[in-house]
């Protein structure tokens, strides 16, 4: 099930003005700029971002030129988080594809995430609305807020809610906005603004319980990243936090359970864990719980009249809870 | 001539505002980052855009906690610009203290700028005025893809419009818009407003030559780094752009016009290139390019009825100029 095939006819000549738009602020810039921003915005991704706002944004009825600059702003800032990200983490690939920090000194890499953080802002104060500008800074604010969390605060937590906390900033957040500045430049009535709001937020919830069911289940090949990347680097997801919990018994999940993560540094226990989880009732909890999001998410979405974006929005959400599992 | 002395009176009060207001931004974020944040705004500076700010929007009219919003939106997109310069330039120390970078990891560094921004964005939307923020956004924008030319670009290069490009991106941009969106926030005609964009756009012009011309003639003690470090570094600035016009037979001169600037590898050669310029007429000339900007934008100034904050503003641009020459 691909996102792309669902929604092709119904989005693809908006997603197409935005990634347009998108290139479009590279223009008579440094041509190694222009450059670098064509690989980032062409190794693209699936658009679940801007898709979701343009669905949202249609349905409720917003002008056309401001939906397609608000779902670029958007598609902008998440791209920015992506190189910083990349940067800090040095990663060396993206969706199977080289990395900019790969490739680029960090000087450069530091100022084409600049760059792009820069035109997100421009792009955001395009659309007129200073209600969703302000959205749109205070985003920016959390989604970094949350990565100097990650990177400042103790690994190796089994708290829920720091859990949740960190999907809120990382994923969650710039979903919420998706859905919600979409609503912010429609005719919509404050409370048809917080429906929105709620949507995006449960089903960026959804959307990042899922990615780290699939860090578990995954296979190497197709994740493009190692089977358990975020348990090796100290990063418990929800289906480790729910394993420990039913696990805190035995002997090596009370030595992580009391801050001591020195064994996920020894590759066979960190493997024999990997597989101890994914073959676990804590992956079907995870996938519960990622399903009581969308169900939230979908409340919402049904007190709205029935349309094509409604009837495309709810199969992106079935799409976030099934893709590849 | 200090910056302290003559302004302390008139502004000290919003100033401290200003600075009570930027550290509140790190409120209830991690220790590390509250931390960070609270050395980065003590190291402070002589604050001349947010006073800049505060003056003209005084002179003007604009609401007060508006205005203090607005400077500090300045400052903090300021500081957090120079967070990510030193990141890439490598350096060690600023007025005399140790940079972030060469404490932290890049990660934390580039986060920590990364918030700076979000900070920055957010403080510019509390303003409620569009314009304010459109044209800050624009800024930010304005000052990374400088930062990218002077990045990418090759050095040594002898073109004067090209110098001029880079010093608005790099200083004079956010001089104009400390005016210019002081001006945006109060009862100003659009004619009044545009005369102040003029303003800060020529003072900070005129900041940034006589900061070039300091490189040069400064003392390494009171720079706090080496003179002639612009040189050394494949940077020509005004000083040396018109001293090469002046000297283009000498064969040392020709080699650089020629693109070839091995030279400034050579200590020796560099040093005595140095010394040469700093005894030359090219410093007294460049230093007659900066009083020109200046006069330009008193021109503008002097349109406003006479105030103190209008009084204040002159010396200021007299301090621009003749601050420790």
């Amino acid at each position: 099930m691909t996102i792309n095939t669902m929604f092709s006819t119904l989005v693809q000549d908006d997603i197409q003005s935005v990634e347009v738009l998108m290139r479009q602020q590279a223009e008579g810039k440094h041509e190694d700029l222009v450059a670098a921003l064509d690989v980032l915005i062409s190794a693209g991704g699936k658009r679940i971002r801007p898709t979701i706002t343009i669905l949202v944004g249609r349905m409720l009825g917003a002008a056309h030129r401001q939906l397609i600059t608000l779902a670029a702003a958007i598609e902008m800032l998440h791209t920015a988080t992506l190189v910083h990200d990349d940067l800090i983490d040095g990663s060396l690939l993206r969706r199977g594809m080289p990395t900019l920090n790969s490739q680029w000194s960090p000087g450069a890499t530091v100022l084409t995430g600049d760059f792009m953080f820069a035109r997100a802002a421009e792009l955001a104060a395009d659309t007129d609305s200073l209600p969703a500008m302000k959205l749109f800074a205070q985003t920016l604010s959390e989604i970094v807020n949350g990565e100097v969390n990650q990177l400042f605060q103790s690994h190796c937590s089994l708290s829920k809610e720091r859990y949740f906390d960190r999907i809120y900033a990382k994923t969650a957040s710039l979903f919420r906005t998706s859905c919600c500045a979409a609503a912010l430049i429609s005719p919509a009535s404050d409370h048809v603004v917080d429906s929105m709001c709620t949507l995006g937020y449960e089903i960026g919830m959804a959307f990042q319980i899922v990615d780290d069911i699939l860090d578990f289940t995954g296979e190497q090949r197709t994740l493009g990243k190692p089977v358990g990347g975020d348990l090796s680097s100290g990063l418990f997801t929800l289906p480790a936090i729910i394993y420990f919990e039913e696990h805190q018994d035995e002997p090596e999940i009370k030595e992580l359970s009391s801050g001591d993560c020195d064994i996920l540094e020894d590759e066979e226990r960190l493997a024999s864990l990997v597989e101890a989880i994914r073959n676990s009732d804590a992956i079907q909890k995870s996938h519960q719980e990622a399903e009581n999001f969308v169900q939230r998410g979908l409340h919402e979405l049904l007190k709205q009249p029935l349309s094509e974006e409604r009837k495309a929005l709810e199969e992106i959400a079935q799409y976030i809870i099934h893709r590849n599992i």
